[in-house]
């Protein structure tokens, strides 16, 4: 069949189940060759084909509703909804989104990309479906990994609680992004192996037929029994405790067992729950073998072996850099421990856990917790390093301000991927910490300007004891520069002047530093003498520097990869006016707007974080008063 | 007793039963009279009063950890570590802190005042004990209503997990600060009553000795059924099933079933949950018949008759001019419901719910979900008023911008106690949701000057179909001003000049208006003549205003009862700059640190917010450039 032809999905409804097998061996195919150069998501959409052909078999999109949690492993239902021929520019600019999205398409109803949202979400479109009378099912599908978030647990409790007619799919291939944690999963191992508990109930029910109808303390018991049963244990025991009648497991890969289910789903009032054991990466092998989870989110690879293709030799990744900096540090220090809310393998630490089992503590998808967690750490005198990706940080920001700055306790965040992260898009550019950060009382952040300084800001954080302190660092590789043996605290607050300069001064940390350096070198040719700063502490500022600058009155621009609307350059206009300096000051960063997918340069060359932008903003504030008028 | 002379806790450790039923008759007539005249948390604190005493009995704290979850119920807590005589400070500028303060004693060693964190901290703690092999019990006092906040599921999901030697005191009196909802409150529901079930397990196991030793099916399935014995319904299933030990329903009043079960508790290895049923108001009879709650959080009464005592008559609470407002916007616009995380008394939503009972959804202590819940119901058409503190919607901080900002769908914010909210102090000011709100692509925030423009920004809101819009009021009583009986449109965006000047602008919204008017006034006898512009929509900035004033030049003060880094007056700041005006602009608002409890004039005057100190900004900036150097 050509995937390309497909306009709406309604041909799966006639699709006999070994045409469904077949379809699923070409969407298969279809999306190993295409990720080969692309890149994408690859082992979370092999996982779901049978899943998703078998959704939109027995359900009826978009009138029912489809809402994928995470949303990464939508690349199917993409395809059945007229979208294959827009795999070649997946996750590139102005390309096919790699989560949902609502513009591409009338059949994606719920924008993700961060965890944890679809129940919330589709217990809002239950109600109002009900409110407006209207007759529809609604078909959150999450993984085992998302249904442990915060969110997720608040929405089970209150769609248990009113009753709601919402499906519930549960994709459960025993792993998020990387091995699933926690308690909960622990359960679903439980209900996954639940067989020999399956007939607990009609056994029971057998068993007491056969008791003697007589009188006194057996049928009392009998009685008991018979009144309790509703409370044995069915393989879904922790969901029909929150409302919810289980259905499953069932075995993801098999279009028997889906239909069946997915239809018996469909007749049933009030909230359902079908526990749907898939596999990721299914069907390719190098994926399917994948036992650290390499193919989550994966970059070209060659098809027959699987083996990635890596574009150059390229520097140590940051996240490495800094887990790694880290780990020597915890050997010295034994304060020191590294929480991560299931990003081991993202933040890159894997060794920490492998050398310090006991001092890596993955809570599974749960910044909330993780930040307070650490929090709680740092209460008895521990270091906690919470490796956390800047986007995620915001479901952690109520407990940053209530927990961490303010009782001023020791927690370091290493903030990863900090700026604009690319091919994942608008729901995970790490764009407002600086913004959200700044405000919060007590806080330090900073910035490396490369891998090296990055490691002496860890060192830093390890030795400052005054409260919550920061790094931020972008996502990728490092520059390549060359690392210090010997790691150094630098003082708080304290920017370092990195190319001199009498005409204008460039403010600016991490990512963009050498936008201006090579701004500044190309000003000098034109006689202008830029001097470029490395403001490495976002908050506090360099007061005696800023002082220094502005009493000379010089002009300023500010540029960084992160929200202007009270950024780091807001910091800076701040502290003029506070002081009563008039310095004309220009800031450059992120917009007002949401930024969607693409490379880096290219989305930087969208909201004019470029050099040329950088060389007219320092001509035009370095013009005289007589020149601006 | 003397209340007063007690140092520290010890002293229970020797008590008899009867002589901790007389203590326990004391604190409550402590409690009662001291509550009477400086108000407080009675209700919860009368609930515990043997949990409390119990707790210090078997326990010894400070070695052993006892974290108050939200901590409005520590007050005995408070008395038995030495500090009866502060009493009369309670809540009090300067004065005893309503919630647990490490620097108040060494026996609060977590602070909270929001909901949900303690068992994360616990957690924290207790890897950090295991890590530095310490020994001693680590006990978090959580409520039925905060146990059901995302963070602390995710916690339980983790504690029981790890198998760390937690043990969580769930203090269930069946009512949060409303009463309770959600599926798993359902479930605490059936454990209490859980009487018949309890001897379920006694009875099979009787039950199956019966049973003949034959082989076949009888003794398969008599040997499944032992094997599946395990999972057997016990009260605390949903507890088991997360890897807790369950002790419980225990009757909270009761120092034999109490001191039994914690002493079970403190023998057991890994994790345990208690479940301890207390009343809350036990003992005074005012709010032990309190079915509305209304004695959660009290103002001084009459001892005798529980009668509220009432400074004068004042004008209508924010929270209820917003919410009847809503009521009437409901009866004409269908799409009009409400979403409140616990909060239906708190934002006067009574009215509401009883004409709307399928138009409100209390959600719980859930404000995560609440928030993504809403822009599900807005994806679908609705318009959600999602009724929020402004310090608890730091927790849907992530919601905000991921899901209904990033989406831009119709979700309405009203965000009650915005700005100081005086005697909860540090960790209920609402003054970081300015900062961290402008700074969200799409959002619209207005402030009111008055309920009238309250109930007409009300209006608004639910006539704005270009995404999210959020109207915040503060805390306490409106203005007393007359209410118009036609609702109007403002249009987004627009200011509005209270008082002509032309010598300096002061733009200021809500709360600190009638400051800067006065002072405008009293400006005006000493010869300087001050405009006063009610800046209702912090985002988007008035800019046809601001070029106005900016083009002539005037210099601008700024007021805003908000955090200053990245505030409103940092948005001026930022118009200013980009668009080379030269006003000299001066900010007055919240600093840069937490600020304790007192009355909010009190704090005021703390920070600066003050009539006294806005007239001597104006003076300094409309000094001449000559009368500056």
């Amino acid at each position: 069949m050509d995937l390309y032809k497909i306009k709406d999905p309604s041909f799966v409804k006639g699709m006999s189940i070994d045409q469904l097998n077949e379809l699923s061996a070409e969407v298969r195919k279809f999306l190993i060759e295409n990720l080969s150069s692309t890149g994408g998501h690859l082992g979370a959409n092999l996982g779901v084909v049978e899943l998703t052909l078998a959704l939109h078999k027995v359900y009826e999109s978009p009138k029912d509703r489809f809402l994928f949690d995470v949303g990464h492993q939508s690349y199917i239902h993409k395809i059945l909804t007229g979208r294959a021929g827009k795999f070649d520019t997946l996750r590139q600019y102005q390309g096919l989104c790699g989560f949902p999205k609502r513009n591409e398409s009338e059949h994606d109803v719920w924008e993700t990309g961060h965890s944890s949202t679809s129940l919330s979400a589709a217990m809002g479109m239950a109600i109002a479906r009900d409110l407006n009378e209207e007759d529809h099912s609604i078909l959150p599908i999450i993984g085992d990994g998302a249904l442990t978030g915060g969110m997720a647990l608040e929405a089970l409790n209150h769609i248990g609680d009113e009753k709601k007619n919402v499906t519930v799919i549960l994709n459960d291939n025993e792993m998020s992004i990387a091995k699933n944690v926690g308690a909960l999963h622990s359960a679903l191992g439980r209900m996954r192996s639940a067989g020999k508990y399956n007939r607990a109930k009609d056994d029971l029910e057998w068993l007491l037929k056969r008791i003697p109808a007589v009188g006194g303390k057996l049928a009392q018991a009998a009685e008991r029994l018979k009144d309790s049963m509703k409370y044995f244990v069915v393989p879904g025991m922790f969901f029909e405790e929150l409302g919810f009648t289980y259905y499953g497991p069932v075995d993801g890969h098999d279009y028997h067992d889906l239909l069946e289910n997915l239809n018996y789903a469909k007749k049933t009032e009030g909230p359902v729950i079908i526990h749907v054991i898939t596999q990721k990466g299914k069907g390719y092998h190098p994926a399917e073998s994948d036992q650290k989870d390499k193919w989550h989110g994966v970059g070209p690879y060659k098809i027959e072996s699987g083996e990635k293709i890596k574009a150059v030799d390229s520097p140590p990744a940051w996240s490495e850099v800094i887990s790694e900096t880290l780990r020597k540090e915890a050997r010295k220090d034994k304060r020191v421990v590294a929480v991560t809310p299931a990003m081991v393998l993202g933040s890159k630490l894997e060794k920490f856990q492998a050398e310090f089992p006991d001092r890596l503590f993955d809570v599974g998808i749960a910044e909330q917790h993780a930040t307070t967690l650490s929090a709680g750490l740092a209460t008895q005198g521990m270091k906690p390093f919470l490796a956390i990706y800047s986007t995620f940080l915001q479901r952690g920001y109520d407990q940053v301000i209530h927990d961490v700055a303010r009782q001023n306790l020791n927690v370091m965040f290493g903030i990863d991927r900090a700026g604009l992260v690319g091919a994942d898009g608008e729901t995970h550019q790490g764009v407002f910490d600086v913004a959200f950060l700044r405000s919060v009382p007590n806080m330090v952040v900073m910035m490396p300007k490369d891998e090296n300084e990055g490691q002496h800001m860890v060192h830093t954080a390890v030795n400052y004891d005054d409260g919550p302190i920061a790094v931020r660092y972008p996502r990728g590789n490092g520059n390549g520069v060359e690392m210090d043996e010997d790691l150094i605290t630098i003082p708080v607050g304290s920017w370092e002047v990195l190319q001199e300069g009498t005409d204008a001064v460039i403010l600016t940390f991490g990512t963009t530093i050498s936008m201006a350096l090579e701004a500044s070198k190309r000003l000098r040719k034109e006689g202008l003498s830029v001097r470029v700063v490395n403001a490495r502490f976002i908050k506090p500022l360099d007061e005696p520097m800023l002082h220094d600058i502005m009493k000379d009155n010089l002009p300023i621009l500010t540029v960084e990869e992160a929200v202007l609307q009270g950024g780091f350059g807001s910091s800076v206009l701040e502290f003029k006016e506070e002081n009563n300096y008039t310095s004309w000051i220009k800031r450059l960063g992120v917009p007002d707007r949401f930024i969607e997918h693409g490379s880096v340069p290219k989305l930087w060359e969208e909201i004019g974080l470029t050099e040329d932008n950088i060389i007219k903003q320092i001509k035009g504030i370095t013009l005289t008063k007589q020149q601006r008028a």
